[in-house]
Order: C-alpha cells, then structure tokens, then sequence
C-alpha cells in the first residue's frame, strides 16, 4: 500500500516552499510598508461562524470536523434522526429540500466546527470580537490557508493559501488609491513588470443598469458585453437581445461598444452615457478620483486600466472592483482581485463599517513568476557546500570550519557517513549543492582546505579565512 | 450574540503574529544554515495515513474531518449501523470495546480524512511517498501547525505550531552533535542564554533495567528517581521498594543516587555501573562520542548536561534522547525535545531508516521571551510615521511623499479621513506610532514637513531628504 494524501492537497517539496516563502516575504514587506497590521485567526471556527455566510453552494462546500471522540460521548446518546437511514439519494443534485434538512440538523449533531473557508468572513468575525481592543480605520493583512470541498481540477486545490489585505472603518476613497499601488508595489518587486490592475465600480454597473431600464438584467448585460473580442458587436447585441434585453435599451448605451481609448477618455464616455443616473454618476465621480490621483502619483511598472465588464463578486461589493491580470506574455486568468464592501461586519452585528480590500493568488502568482523564469537564482534553501566525510579525524577537523562558518550565517553542511568518496559527490550534485570542501592529510597539516566546484570542476587549496571569503 | 472562536483556539492580535514571526523566521534561518530544507504537507491526511500511529488515547484525540457534502451524497446510502443509535454512554471512560467498534466503523464511513496530529507521522509519509525523488540522507524542517482534541488548559491549546528538524537515512552520530549546536544556535540568536539541553540515551536507561534486573520496571524507576530533588534519596527507594523494585537491584545501582559532577565524571560512573550490559555500555559509547564532540566544539550559550532519568518518549525513541530546560530565571516546562529512532518509516513500508530530530516548542519559548523582556524593540509591524489628513490637497502632497518612502522602504501610512485633528493623534498614539507628519499651507509652500514626536513632543520642519533621511 503506497502512502498517499488526500485529493486535492499538495506536499511542498523544498524547492517549492523556498518559492513560496520568497512571495509570501515580498508581501509581507510591502503590507507592512503600507501600513497593514498581520493577524491570524484559527484554522477552524464555529460552524454558525461560517455557515449562510457564502450562499447555499458555499455552505455545501464547507469542510466540517467531527465532533472529537469525548466530545461525542458526553451527550448521554447520539441523536440520529431515523430518517436519516432512509435517505437514498444518487447525487446532490436530486436531493429534496426534506432531506437536506433533515442532513444538517444531523451533521449539526456530530459537528460544531468547520475549516475557515475564506479569510474574509474570520476577519469581519475578528473585528467584531475584538473591537474594543482595535482602533480603525483596521488595516489588516492575513496570509492563511484556506479549505474548499470544492472537486479538485487543474490549478484548483482543496487546501490552498489566501493573501488578503483589507482596511474596515473608513470610507475614504485615498483607500483605493493605496491598493492599486500596493498591487503595483508587490508585482514590481517580484519582478513581473505589466500586469493590468482593473478597475470599475459597482455603482457605474448599477448605472448601466438604471440607463438600461433593467436592473435584473445587469449581469446577461455585463457577460454579453464581456464577449466583444471575440463575437464582435453584431453577435453581442443578438446575445443582449436574447437574453430580453430591449433594443432601445441597447441603443442607449451604444457607447459601451466602441468602449476605448485612455482612462479619462472612457470616463468622459461614462459621465455623457450615465447623466440621468445619480448612482452611476457618483460610480463615475468616484473612479474619477482614484484614477486621477494613481496616475498623478504614477505606478511603476503595472498599468491601469478602466474595464466597464469587470464584475466579480458583484453581489458583494458596493463600489470599487479590482481585478489584476498577469503579464500580457502569460495566458492565465487574474492574479488577484477585491473592492469594497460597505457592511463588512454586519452579519456578525456591528453596523456601518466600510471595508475594502485585495486579495492576491499565491498559486498563480508563483506559476507566473514561474513559467517567465522570474525566480532569483538566490531563492534556494539549498547549503553553500559541502564537506565530505573522510574519517574521524577529517571530521572532527571539518567541524571546527562547519562551526566557525554557521556563526557568521553560512549555509553549509557535512556528509555524516564516512562511504566511498564517489558516492558523496553524486549526493552533493544531486543536491544541487556546487562547491565540495575535501580534507586529507595533507589539509590537516597545513591547516587548508580543498574546494572542488561541481559544476566547473575547478579544485583549489585554500585557508580558513580564504574559505570564509568563497563562501560568505 | 458575540462572535467567538471554538475553545483552546487562538486568534493572533499584529504585535503577536509579529513576535512569532520574529522567532520562526530566526528558526528557519538557522535550520537552513545547519543544512536542512523545508517542506510542507497537507493539513488534512487520509485517516489511515494517522490511525494507530498515536497510541489509543492519541486515535481519539485525532479531529476527523466530515466527508463534503457532495462526496457524502455520491453513496447511496448513507450506512448507519442500528447499534449506534442504541449507544448510551455517560462518558468516554465507560464506552465498552464493542461500543468503540461500532463508533469506529460509523466514523469511518463518513469520515476518511483527518487534521495532522503532529507533524512526524506525515513527515514519515512525506519520505516514502517520495522516495525516489529525495536524496538520502534528508534533512527536512518543517514548521507549520497541528491540532488535537486535547481538554485545553493553561499553555495547552488544540491547534498549535510545531517546529521540528529531522534527519532520515543515516545512523551517524555526527547528526546528535550537529543537533545540539542547532538548539544552542536558535536559542543563543534568540537571546535566551542558558538554556540547558540534556542528553540522555535509551540504551543507558535499557542498560539500567538489565542491571536491576526488571526491565518492565524502568518507568517507575525512573520516575522514582527524577524525584530524588524533592523526597530525597530515601523517599525514593521508599516508592521503588513500593512500585516492586528489589533492595538488591537498587543496591546495584547506587551511584544514581549521587549522581552529580561533570559530563565525564558522570560517564566514567555510567560505565562502572553498566559494565556488565552490551547495551548499556554501546549507550554509554555514544554519549561519549557525542558529548566530547560538542564539548570540543564548544557552544556558544547553552549548557550541555547528562541526565539520566530523562526518558521522553521512550517507547519511541532508541538511541540519543534530547531535552531542553528554559534559563534558569524561568520556571516553565521542557521548551523543546527530540532524539532517535531506528525505524521511523517502517510504519509505511519502507524499512531501516533511522531518523533524528528535534522539536521547538514555539508557544513556550515564545512566553520564556516575553517573560525575559527580549524581544527586540524593534520586532514590530507598526509603521514609522503616520501623515495626518488636513483635507484633499494637503493629501495630495503627503502622498507624494509616502509614496516615494514606500519605494526606499519606509514603513508609513496614511491617516484615510479628515476629521479632528485631535482624533487623528489619538489615533496615532493608540497605534504606538512614533511620528506623526503634519501638512498644511506653511509645508506645502516651502516643501517642508513637520515632524512631530509623540513621545518626547519636539516638533520640527524639514524638507524631504531630511525627513527620509529620519525615517529610513
């Protein structure tokens, strides 16, 4: 019997963990640099914590923990609805509304907990267990896995990591202007110079939909326009149309077709088309501010960009929506998202805090950065050299050097068993380890050492001092 | 209703995940330096990867995970065995063999996967499963949480970090050596000097209890003899006589009763006493070698001592065994802990693979810091200086200036909102930020900044180079 994991989970070999770690450190520094605070919260929470919290779909794939074996002993009996025994159901799908009742007063019984299936919901829990100890506007960040039951696919995991940064208690629009630079901060630092930072807003969408005369119809809307690279104008009309959107309707936001030009461009495009519209207008007025002030302040390499279709979460977010797609040269979906949120803590009972904020994708960010070859050659967790094992004596006089060298931070190691020389040199190769530190005799006597480089093949003789340099 | 967390969980506040992070991220650096890689696992494993590896009491403190909904829904019926329902039990204590057999069966079927219990079992997993992709010997570290179904108490949590270090593939004892400098390097870079790490061996402590004759008495022996601090050296031959020890058997090992004075004196007695035991005397071989070799090496902080009652782990452990006592100022338990195994991935098929590590406990070295005030000032995420919000345009010309200190680096912030000023210091004093920057007509015009400190009061102008100058 082979050991496995789970599906959709990952072992993390080295190599991976020190890429991993390498952009994790980079947004940790520049959260800081921004002025967020880190916190962490449970791995697990109280189901009533979680669950109604991401719809009827989300709560299904919530990962629940079984009551521990005390726990369940404590309750005189177990309590198992006999309707239970005489569920039969093929699939989720066919299950009634009877039975998913009765299921969950069931699990309910035998499970109290579930794994955090966001960073979202912990954090507006968070801030309102502990907003007495808190000062806002709270700027935090967390960097915390995260647990879907979701069917594991390709770059999709049941276990993954989220990058969140979120400010709640303030409604200061200079709050979006700070995200695009922290995303702009963060993507240059890790050297992925163009990615585009999205931006829209829910009130423009909210507009459209007020112009439009259909309020109902604002995502068949959003989705049909999404389309025009590839089915052009004439097929997205007949798909507006379809979807009972009213030819009129269609007219008076003709605009949204030919939707180009620079950013001031397509807000002036939006203030003509959104006039009549209060809401849509305050949308304009607001992506007017961040848009100028980002572009005064400028962003150093990432490019930003006005994109009326950008619409994720839009049952969440109540104004700004941010979406960064990865360098033009790579074909992967966004990198990252967010937008803000005005009732962030509501559910948990403590009103009117705003909050708005990002979340950047570790899993895709680390397949970019890998596939344009970005990742520094430092980025190895991998020991500077290697002293070979020659005997005891050898050793003992290797260790003195292994110890002097670790107080001044090297990374080196020994080979701890004295075998054939030939097969310490494959270990260190295969190691990826490039310089092999030999001691003989003839070392020993005159207090040197012999450095062999493994991928050059070039040996030389050098002291301690002269080693320290090689190596520091 | 207050929102709240599940019992002997913790939320971690900024200044908590700060220090924490300071002690993890000196950890990894001096693992590193010492040769070892990381890795990470799942946090879930299959059930059978964890079962039966923990001992009975371990099996039931294991958090089994609920099968998702969709999974649970994809058999056709959901077996429920008609003895469960008929389960009354007061208490875990009472529930009879049979019952446990039932409640096993029932928990299997609808749960296959279960929380990591510690982070040894999945490491053992993690080798085998990827045996033919790792160079042997391995050393790996690892530091990620782990949770367990413990009645928490005081210091004692269900989900917390494990820090551990392991070498798998190699018998060497150059690896005990290079352990020991491990610890005394975390600790000494941590600040704790004096800390003090007893070695022990098991095949000493097998030795004893082939010179008493009872092997199935080591426990109580030593137990007993841990005590002799407290009862004195008759107390404890009172309880050994009590727990079925000989007064010949105790007769023969007398010099543990007066067991002081150097690491060498204590072995010269060792191996007086063990003379007559193969085994015993191998453990005293070993010792040897590895106390004069960290001896000859030298530690920079640590105290090394031979104590001979220490027997953690000792169905587990089958040659060094390590133990880590706080500095003396503190009175607090073990802060980390380790030794040998001879077969550590036996467990999963794949035989003669000895294993050695050490663990750090990170929530007590955590406190022994606090306790010992040595954390650094400087491990903090606060920012450097916070710009007071004078209105739009006094905004505009502080974000410039944040903006170009992000890029050298600069921890600052922005306050988001133009309220009182008095609120805004408030704000900033609550925060624990030192400097607050104020802009108005007078700094715009001259292209200066005031500086205000809020701890001494002294307010002063400067211009930019200046103020990053302060601020860097």
């Amino acid at each position: 019997m082979k050991p496995s994991i789970p599906k959709g989970t990952r072992d993390f070999s080295p190599v991976e963990v020190a890429k991993r770690q390498y952009i994790i450190q980079k947004m940790r520094t520049h959260f800081e640099k921004f002025g967020f605070q880190p916190i962490e919260t449970p791995s697990f929470e109280n189901s009533e914590t979680l669950m109604g919290k991401y719809g009827e779909e989300g709560d299904r794939l919530i990962f629940k923990i079984l009551n521990s074996g005390n726990f369940f002993f404590n309750k005189n009996k177990i309590e198992l609805p006999e309707s239970i025994n005489s569920l039969q159901t093929n699939s989720a799908e066919t299950i009634s509304v009877n039975e998913l009742v009765e299921l969950n007063k069931f699990t309910n019984n035998i499970s109290e907990k579930a794994l955090r299936y966001d960073l979202t919901v912990p954090f507006a829990r968070y801030v309102v267990q502990h907003q007495n100890d808190i000062e806002f506007p709270f700027k935090r960040y967390q960097i915390q896995p995260v647990w879907r039951a979701d069917r594991p696919q390709k770059g999709r995991f049941r276990e993954f990591y989220q990058c969140d940064a979120d400010v709640v208690g303030s409604t200061s629009l200079w709050q979006e202007v700070e995200l695009v630079q922290l995303y702009d901060s963060v993507f240059t630092d890790l050297g992925l110079n163009g990615v585009t930072i999205k931006i829209n807003n829910r009130k423009i969408l909210s507009g459209i939909a007020e112009v439009i005369g259909a309020s109902d119809k604002l995502i068949d809307f959003t989705v049909a326009l999404d389309k025009l690279d590839k089915i052009g104008e004439d097929g997205v009309k007949k798909e507006m149309i379809e979807k009972g959107i009213s030819e009129t309707a269609i007219e008076k936001v003709q605009p949204l077709f030919n939707f180009t030009g620079s950013i001031s461009e397509k807000i002036t495009k939006l203030s003509v088309l959104l006039a009549d519209s209060i809401e849509g207008m305050k949308g304009v007025e607001e992506l007017q501010f961040i848009c100028d002030n980002v572009t005064d302040l400028g962003l150093t390499s990432a490019i930003l960009d006005l994109d009326v279709t950008l619409a994720r979460g839009l049952n969440y977010y109540t104004g700004a929506i941010f979406e960064v797609a990865p360098p033009k040269a790579v074909s992967m979906g966004s990198i990252g998202g967010g937008g803000r949120y005005d009732d962030l803590t509501g559910i948990f009972g403590l009103k009117n805090m705003s909050g708005v904020g990002i979340s950047f994708g570790l899993d895709r960010i680390y397949l970019v950065i890998e596939e344009l070859g970005l990742f520094p050659e430092t980025v190895t967790t991998t020991s500077k050299a290697i002293f070979l094992n020659f005997g005891q004596e050898e050793t003992k006089y290797s260790m003195k050097a292994i110890t002097e060298l670790r107080k001044v931070g090297v990374k080196v190691e020994l080979y701890p068993d004295n075998v054939k020389i030939a097969k310490q040199f494959q270990y260190a190769e295969k190691r990826g380890i490039h310089l092999a530190i030999i001691v003989g005799d003839d070392e020993m006597k005159n207090n040197q050492f012999s450095v062999k480089n493994l991928v050059s093949g070039e040996q030389q003789k050098v002291d301690f001092e002269n080693l320290k340099k090689m190596l520091q």
